[in-house]
Formats: structure tokens, sequence, C-alpha cells
């Protein structure tokens, strides 16, 4: 399936069902509104799965790391070797998303999409590497047209892969130094804001780093002056950046759900949403991240996280950490009685 | 143990590893605080466990419940009859909190503490009534001194028996049609503020009952002038509130941690720690409930729970949608490689 297929075959949920759904959750023996944010949980997810009864099947977590050549200037608080040995800690099983995955029942593949130092084969690794980086996007793109198809092809084959295999739930992680500078200027873009408004200090930068990151923000949206979303992920992208919107992409033509972690999975979000806006349909919401543009991307996405916990790492934490609340939406659709059944007279 | 020596045996937590255990959370693979919230839960687990590996072992839910004379007023969207088909709904396993627990591996067990209209004896059920409802507290004490000693005595029995059955996490719920009306009261007098200022809608009450439901908490707080925080339970609280408070306090004794979850059971956790203040180093504050007065709570126990979700059921609700979070906490502190043993050079 081309791109361009892929794309065209994403469709809105139907939403014809959305009344009865409601009402089904309305019957529960609870005050109406009361589970909050759950309810409005179990109203996509049983939109989402078109199904009496719901289910979280092999939740699958996809990490992608990625290598930034904006990263030389020393935008964050370490070098883009720190992306390769991230890569071995989470093949390890050493790194907090693969603490949280194990906790949450949630399997973990680890992704090459493109690093600088590239690890030794692996059967645990998927390697679909674009390249060893990406350019640095304060003065050139980021990558090659046939680099941006290729990831965004591979993006949405590791999806459908994990989709054919029984996966009902796809979540996004990432790692790769350098990857909020490029994620601000992907968000910067799409939501036309100059890189003030939407930079942040990543991991944990100091001032000076923190101007500089800013200062390289508004040279690369200076530079690259996109007016397709494709074209802001080939010019301000990374590997990883732009796997994951294919992933999405694919996922949301599957009907799947998609769970989204914090900043840098929301900009790729917001970049699948440009491409093919039915894709909103089948994002879920995991965390609101401590990173300054978080709240821009959630705002025009008008997606309310689930969890607050002043996260910063990135990783698909937020996502793996989100994932019981998920369940239990779908345990209370299904197995709460009615307030006929259970003679409740409220 | 009398109810004296309960007390007096409450340690707080020897705080001298503070430094030890967060210099571990800092030497994990992630920027320093990067977990946020995740990393104080944690830092709060290995204190309370006092131990290298942490765990949640057979966490439990006890779920109180009670009647209110004051509901005969009207001061909830629900007769008193609604509590025992409540639990029976409990006891069949149709509400909310029997979903939640069942997906979140959390075992569940209901207590009548005091309910106007008893239920057949089946094994599932606890027993320790200690009466039909508790008195009119815009009127009269709520239970005699005698009532409030067995109700404390049974919470904490309740409490020590489960954790001789090798639980190591409480959490605690609730039911009692009214029971946001009793304790507002009881958080009312130990605040010393007004019922405008702690009164709240409950499960969904209108303006008039709302109006009415103030009122009727102004004309307790002015009839029950009281000092001790004993004094509060006896003259405004409720038997599932009592034995809560009991409940608490057995756990911070056997110094076990206890999973706090909204307004009602917050109010019986204030009262805890005004009876025995160490008591606070035990708690775990499982979310933000919509209810009014619940912020002035967790302000006053310096608290910041874990989730906000818009939940105003109670029955335990929101610490069992918490409880992953604490696994979640144990797993990172437990399996996460450190910056040395990974080999990254942050």
């Amino acid at each position: 399936m081309s791109f361009a297929e892929l794309v065209a075959a994403i469709q809105p949920l139907d939403r014809k069902e959305i009344q009865e759904i409601q009402n089904r959750i309305d019957l529960k023996t609870k005050p109406p509104g009361s589970l909050g944010a759950l309810e409005e949980l179990a109203l996509s997810i049983a939109l989402i799965q078109d199904s009496d009864t719901l289910e979280i099947r092999k939740p699958c977590m996809l990490v992608f790391a990625g290598d930034h050549g904006v990263a030389k200037h020393g935008v964050s608080i370490a070098g883009s070797e720190v992306t390769q040995q991230m890569v071995l800690n989470f093949l390890n099983g050493g790194a907090a998303i693969n603490a949280f995955c194990k906790a949450n029942s949630m399997e973990m593949k680890v992704i090459d999409a493109g690093i600088k130092f590239p690890v030794d084969d692996t059967p645990d690794l998927i390697s679909q590497s674009a390249g060893l980086g990406t350019d640095d996007i304060s003065e050139t793109s980021a990558m090659s047209e046939d680099q941006l198809d290729l990831c965004l092809q591979q993006g949405a084959e590791i999806v459908e892969k994990q989709i054919t295999a029984g996966s009902n739930l796809i979540g996004f992680g990432e790692m790769g130094i350098g990857n909020t500078t490029s994620a601000a200027a992907v968000a910067g873009t799409l939501l036309t804001l100059k890189a003030e408004d939407i930079v942040g200090r990543g991991t944990g930068i100091d001032d000076d780093q923190f101007a500089l990151k800013t200062r390289l923000v508004n040279k690369a949206l200076s530079r690259a002056q996109v007016s397709q979303p494709k074209d802001a992920l080939k010019e301000l992208g990374g590997f990883e950046i732009a796997q994951i919107c294919g992933g999405i992409l694919a996922a949301a033509k599957n009907k799947t759900a998609v769970l989204i972690d914090g900043f840098i999975v929301t900009a790729a979000a917001l970049a699948a949403c440009r491409i093919a806006p039915a894709c909103r349909d089948y994002l879920l919401f995991a965390h609101h991240s401590m990173e300054n543009g978080h709240a821009r991307l959630l705002e025009e996405l008008k997606a309310t996280p689930l969890l607050d916990l002043g996260l910063r790492l990135g990783e698909g934490s937020g996502a793996a950490l989100a994932l019981p609340l998920l369940r239990s939406a779908c345990a209370f659709y299904n197995e709460m009685a009615t307030f006929e059944s259970a003679n409740v007279t409220v």
C-alpha cells in the first residue's frame, strides 16, 4: 500500500453509536458522570473498538530511537552517544520504560530509526535505520524526501505487523538526544509559533543552553518555510518522529487505539493529524508532560491527558503508566451492574 | 491492646535513610527528578517499607458502609435504602470498586460498619455494625462514646488481621448515603471552617439540597463544640468514618502504607492524624476528588494526590485506580539500572 493509499484509507469513527454507548455508561450503578475522565475514556475506547465488550489486547509499546544533527550544538544535557547507550539500556531491561512496561504488562519493542552510533545486531532490536542521525535542522533539511518516505513506510509497517499479531493498543515512545529541539521545530511550524512559545528545557538544560536552543529553533523555522505537514517532518523532524508519525497513521487506518506519550510523540501525532485529520479519533492521551510546549500541542489537539505526574523523561514512560487506567475503563464498562439489574433505586 | 496503647505505639518514620534512598533514585538512568511524582512516591514507599526491594504485597481494599441519621433531611441524591442496595451490589461484584479492584489485582472486602437496613448474613460480608445508622448530627451526637470506641477498635482489628494475612498496603473506601455531610462536618470542626467552605455537592445534589446541606452542617458545627479529635467523630462522624479512622491508626502502628481515597476517607485520615500526628507518614494519597472540601483537607495534610480524574464516586474507586502507580514506583526503584551499571555517560 502506498503512503497516499494509507492516508486515503483512514476513516473517522462512526459516531452513530455514541448515544447508545453514553446511555450504557449512564445506566451503571453510579451517579451520572461520577467517574469523570474514566467515562470519557470508556466512551472513546467503545467507539474505537465498536464492540459490546471492551478489551485491551496485547498492548505494545514501540520505542523509536533516532539521533539529531542539531545536537552537535549542545542543546541537550547529553551528547548523541547517550542515544546509543540508552538503546543498549532498553535492550538490557534497565530503563524506566522497561520497568513500567513490565509492571503494567505491556510488551515493549525497541526500534533503531536512525541513531548516530548503531549498536551491534541483536535479535531484540528492530533495525530500520534511515541514516546515522538527521542533518542539522538549523542549517539544512533534516532528511531527504526518500528518507522521510522510508520512515513513514517503516513506521507504518511495524504497527501493521503488531496489529496482525493481535495488538489492539499501540503505545509510542522515543529516545534521541536533541529530539525535543526537533519536536519543538515541527510543532512550531505546524502551529505557526515562534521558538519562544514552544521550546522547553527537555530533560533539564541550563539557561545558556535554553537560549541557544531557542535561537536554533527560530533559525530552523526561518529557514524552512513549509506548507505541507510532510514537509515539516522532512525539514525539521527526526527519523524517530517520522516513524512514529507513520505508525500512528497505520494504527488509525486499522481503527486501532493509540496511546500518546509526551511532547515528542504528541508532535508526531499532530503531524499525523495534519496529514489525515481523522487520525485524531484514535488517539488517547496518556499524560501531561512538564515540557513547555506540550500544553500548546494538547490544546491544538483538544486533548486532556489522563495523568499529570510531572514527568519529563519521554521513552513512552507516561503512556505505560496510563495503561492500567484504560484497562479500568474497559472493566467498568464491561462489568458494572445497571441500576435495574442491581435493584439500586437512585 | 487498648486504644490508648495503639495510639502510643504509632511511631513516625525513621528518616535517617532518606538521603541514601534519594541518592539511589538519582543514580538511575534518567535525568534527576524526571519521573516527577513517581520519584516522591518511591521515596515514601521506601521509607515506609525500610527495605532495599520494594513490593506491593496482597494489597487490600476495605470498603466500609454506614448510614447517617442526617440523611433523613434529604441531603443526598438518594435515600438510606441505597446504602443497603449498594452493599448488595458490592457483594455481587457489580459496583465500580469491584471492577477497579479486579482490573488492578486488589483484594476487596466489604464491611457493614452500621447501615440502616442490614443485609442477610453472607460469608462475604464482614459484619461489625455499631448500630442502624448514626443519629442526626444536626440535632444530637452522631453516636455514643461506646459506639465510637467500638468502631475505632473494630476498624483497627480488621486492618491488623489483613496485615497478619500478608497485606502491606491497605486501601480504604466507603459507602453511605449522607456521608459527605458527616465528613464535611468532621472536616469543618477539625479545620475550624464554616460549612460554606467545606460542604460540596456529594454525588450531585441540586441547589436547594446544597443550601439545606450547608445549613445542617452549620447547625451541627454550632451544636457540637469539640476540642478533641475523637469528639469530632463521636459528635459529627459516621460509623464507617470512625472505623476507617481506627483502621488507619492500626496500619500506621504496623508501619504499613495506607492508600487514601477521596473526601470521606481523607476526613477520616485527618481525624487519625489529629489523634496521632505520626500517622501522616504512612499515608499515600490516590486522587483529588471533585468534592468541594477535598482540596482543603489535602492542603491541611500537605498532600498532593497522584490522580486528578474528576472522580466523585467514593467507594475507594480513586485508590484502586492509583494502585498501579505504586507498583510502577516500586518497579523503577527495584529494577532500573544506574548510570554506572548501564554505562550511560550523562
